[in-house]
């Protein structure tokens, strides 16, 4: 019978190279990290992660050594769905989403890594692809930007290998919104992949207003119109505009991912693995999605979720956030013509460089 | 302007006097206590608290100390429930209920106090009652107790003043849910208020069946008969069921709360100001039950909510939950004949006794 033997707990506050800013959350200068090394009685390691904008962070790393901890050494490894299931049940009365749902993420992640290590499998082959490339999509924080700064921060990616792009929306003029759509659908073309964000921050009936004004410009998905809570508020929106409607990093179990697909009605599931329990509670979306003839796409750590992605059928789009966590990996992940590659390492394919990242442990 | 100028933090571990276990989260040795002490400008003080079965306190106490600390001093002092949604909107990524909902809490309710005690002002009187008595009913928490343990810990109870009381089910054998069930209303008399609560473990085939066993005994409430997160199979549970169907320990938003009433068509909501975001957020949750002319009832600290009741028109039962925080304060509450009378001392009528409580400050 293998058992866990020990669990690393490491908690980052990692630098933005410009403060992003985005329409809810206000300035981020820096992400937090918090990784969770398991290590198991036959030896095999595995490290998961979760992130934030720079909030809860210390509390995850908390939960995780107080909380966590203490229900996992030396208790029989089981599948790390049931592993997931078992952390959420101990914990339910302080859980049900919020912080217990990312410290349970980074578990997850670390159990589903030290069993793939062990049995040495890609995650995306375990999940049943050996190695599909996964369309992905710059996604942008970008409010605070000048016309020009967005534009040609945008070009940069473009350089870089996107050929998609997501913005913020959210200003205060909702003139100047519609004429950031404008200038970006002129510059990534016509035929671009191309989705705004406006971070819950508009009521419902200026989203619907929001939507019918961003209907010419060909928008791909309109992504968090209005608060993640008002499942009928996003059937409200979505009934009125052809734009498809999207949303996901602010729901933390099954549960909200249900009430957003069936009573919102939404097009684009966007779970993250940071935040919904992990790969096991990603996976219950995607089976969620797939239940309802829908693709699952991702939001943030990209260098994990392009693994994901990659095994999964319903594969929608992979965000590529602009927390760039996976430039402290080694062999960071890399777009090319639009697309980023699953990693073939045994393991979720996602390996810290220890000595970067060590300079912001906390 | 008045400004935050001090946030003290306790936590405490405190001892139970018997071992409690209820059907989901097992065996209760202890509870946590939060404690959040403010200090503004102005020179007035508050201290606002919440608490937990026994996990979560040590990430509660870490995000209050992280996250809102910095956040909230030199601050200009709003109104409590504009502090309440400032603090929600600003940590909102990592919120949404969760450990978040707990934090919030405590300092909600201190913002309360520290505001009335500046205003020598009583919680009830503020809200708008001078001094109603609350009807109270003794919530045990005694799944494992044999037969006999759990009628002597009810006569016990009848004997201190109780006239009303709730008890566990969700035992393996439903036959012996039921015969407990007898044994208790034959202890209580035929016109005692009778409550149950299930701890969310039974399927909703499973509660339905065990609803129509029950309603020969005349129960009051049935309280949580499966998993919280499923609001469609409340309005099933309810359907089915002449006896009334409670919940809301586990609701921690009050979108959660929202649909526990619309969607769940539950007959009694019952939050806590412990996690529903403090004061502010249980009267929002009364205003929401009075919309649907429900009453509000209360779970847990029952020192705080007896205040809180007292001051609402649509008050219902007060819970005197087996976690004795009151024991800690300074002129704890009393029952008699089955009612408690509200504090009248200004604030919200908690003022812990620190000598006592400090012997377990972690």
């Amino acid at each position: 019978m293998k058992k866990i033997e020990l669990i690393d707990v490491g908690y980052y506050v990692v630098p933005l190279e410009s403060i992003l800013v985005d329409a809810l959350h206000g300035e981020h200068k820096n992400f937090e990290l918090v990784t969770a090394t398991v290590k198991l009685s036959d030896g095999s390691i595995g490290t998961g992660y979760t992130y934030t904008g720079g909030f809860g962070g210390a509390a995850i790393a908390k939960m995780i050594e107080s909380d966590l901890k203490p229900l996992l050494i030396g208790k029989e490894v089981l599948p790390p769905e049931q592993m997931m299931k078992y952390m959420n049940t101990r914990i339910h009365y302080v859980a049900r989403g919020g912080i217990a749902s990312f410290a349970i993420s980074a578990l997850d992640i670390a159990f589903w890594d030290a069993d793939l290590k062990g049995r040495s499998i890609p995650l995306c082959e375990a999940l049943g692809s050996k190695s599909q490339k996964v369309k992905t999509y710059y996604g942008g924080i970008d409010l605070a930007f000048t016309e020009k700064e967005l534009l040609d921060s945008l070009q940069k990616q473009i350089e870089n290998g996107h050929t998609s792009v997501k913005i913020k929306l959210g200003k205060a003029d909702e003139k100047e919104d519609i004429a950031r759509v404008k200038a970006v659908r002129k510059l990534v073309g016509d035929d671009a992949i191309f989705m705004v964000d406006a971070n819950m921050i508009w009521s419902v009936p200026q989203a619907i207003r929001m939507a019918k004004a961003l209907e010419e410009y060909n928008i791909f998905w309109l992504e968090e119109p209005t608060n993640p809570d008002d499942y009928e508020g996003y059937a409200k929106i979505g009934q009125t505009t052809t734009i498809p409607i999207a949303m996901g990093e602010n729901l933390h179990t099954i549960y909200e991912h249900e009430l957003a697909v069936k009573v919102g009605r939404i097009s684009y599931p966007i779970p993250d693995c940071s935040n919904i329990c992990g790969i096991s509670g990603f996976l219950q979306v995607a089976k969620l999605a797939k239940e309802y003839s829908l693709p699952v796409s991702s939001h943030g750590m990209q260098e994990l979720h392009v693994n994901v992605l990659a095994g999964l059928e319903n594969r929608g789009y992979l965000e590529f956030h602009s927390f760039p966590i996976y430039k402290y990996t080694i062999d960071p992940i890399q777009v090319k013509d639009g697309y980023v590659e699953p990693s073939k390492d045994p393991g979720v394919g996602v390996n810290f460089d220890w000595d970067i990242l060590g300079q912001y442990k906390q």
